[in-house]
């Protein structure tokens, strides 16, 4: 168990993302570098008004602190009020263009120390994964992106890609409007199982595969022309993207309730957001299908 | 205790605000009525691109369910998982013009019943308010604001309108900005002290204030001209409401726990929001001023 080399890792992974991300879009990220009063620190890269991003962070992460809250062990209550320390990179990138479908991608480690006066070793584990959400559905950029995803955790055990791709279906999923996030990927938490080299390739593995399962994508609809109505389904869609973020995903809840940078947290949100009452697509339009054919969970590798 | 009286104040509440107000904006709303297939039911009035409302809603909401949310008692949470019964007229309205402030009212009536097999008299409680959430600020009409709050409460006691400005500051607080929502005005929560009849006035009170809390305001800013950089400003700030909304606010969460109606509950969203990484207002500016003027608990009335 070393937490350093995952350390080495996500910052070498952090950087190679940004640099591409800079090639492909064109302009540079800027980089802020921060100090957390309480511990820790962090290197936050953003992106705004790019040629291609219109908003997007990838974030580096390493705190600690003295009571772990009950959001980041929902499966291990008994961790909760330890202290902990946690590392990770978690990306979220808005392209402009609307159909380029929005990516998150999110690599974790966390580590609860025994409590004061606590016997016994630290306990660890590893989480992450990766999806997408399109504006504009195409079947083509869906089975891609699972594609890699699949590509990335095969080598690893026959079964993890099809549990982690449920559980991205069960964990990005609006319950206030039954509706999925977008057309899904992969998503795992709480694994230690098999030993920290293993756990700790596949969790490297992941982070490695998101430029192969998002570039390619963003790169063939970047340049599709586009008007007022598919940016404006795309602020509408948008919407979810926040409702989701700040009231269902434990990440996020997890960085506001545990004093974290709000600034970093909140890149996550879209640049330009609408909400509007009741609204629903035009049966048979671009818009409707997003929701028939591409907001359920699909086996897209069938 | 007699919940068809408050019933009927509330509907006729609603009746009186949303005619005003389609008076005031010159269009007129939306009348939605919806059933829940789990009891109850509402009247949902709704405006958008309204002359002056770029959107709002004023929501009747009459609901049942079998087990009490733990949002809806956190003052109680002996109550939570009994049969309950609420209703409650919400608004929020959200001006075009930037220079003319959200605002957002609130009454409501809780009835905790006695659970399968416990003995005993149901549990009721009310809860409301009022409160202003500027883009820029006027101290002219925070004062108003809050005068004709304290009018509404001073006929039932001398220590209300303190009391309930101070819930106020502290309920719409965002702990993760480590600011105010906006410049406040009464809130309160778990009233029944001094019995119903007392506490149906009060919020009675309350309700019929809220008309010349608001409208005087909105009258006179609604005219004001504005530009890009005004426009650009308001849709940053109302990201700070989405926020409170979503992350922090037990209205909204209780809505959305106890399967609420979503596009009732999120009507309370403005249309246009824009997220920026790190902004700060320019020192000395009129942006920078609602920072350091407004955003800050005040004695308005002293």
């Amino acid at each position: 168990m070393d937490p350093d080399k995952v350390k080495e890792f996500l910052l070498e992974l952090q950087e190679l993302i940004v640099e591409r991300l800079e090639q492909v879009d064109g302009r540079p990220f800027r980089r802020d570098h921060w100090q957390r009063p309480e511990g820790g620190g962090g290197l936050t890269c953003v992106i705004e008004e790019g040629q291609l991003l219109e908003r997007g962070g990838v974030n580096f992460s390493h705190v600690r602190g003295e009571r772990l809250p009950p959001s980041a062990t929902a499966q291990r209550p008994e961790l909760a009020g330890r202290p902990w320390e946690a590392m990770g990179v978690s990306l979220v990138l808005h392209p402009r263009n609307p159909y380029a479908p929005t990516v998150h991608m999110n690599v974790r480690f966390f580590c609860a120390l025994p409590g004061p006066g606590q016997q016994g070793e630290p306990v660890w584990w590893f989480g992450g994964g990766m999806d997408l959400t399109p504006y504009y559905g195409f079947e083509e950029d869906a089975v891609h992106f699972h594609s890699v995803c699949k590509r990335a955790l095969d080598p690893f055990g026959p079964d993890y890609y099809a549990r982690f791709k449920r559980w991205c279906d069960e964990y990005f999923f609006l319950k206030h409007r039954n509706e999925p996030r977008g057309i899904g990927g992969i998503f795992y938490d709480d694994l230690s199982a098999g030993g920290f080299e293993h756990c700790f390739n596949l969790t490297e593995s992941v982070g490695d595969h998101f430029l192969p399962a998002y570039i390619p994508i963003l790169e063939r609809r970047a340049d599709t022309p586009y008007g007022e109505r598919e940016r404006d389904f795309q602020a509408y869609r948008r919407g979810r993207y926040v409702e989701f973020n700040l009231v269902w995903d434990r990440g996020t809840l997890f960085g506001l309730q545990s004093g974290g940078r709000t600034e970093s947290i909140l890149m996550s949100l879209p640049p330009v957001v609408k909400w509007r009452y009741d609204w629903h697509p035009e049966p048979g339009s671009a818009e409707a299908r997003l929701y028939s054919d591409f907001l359920k969970p699909r086996d897209w590798l069938a």
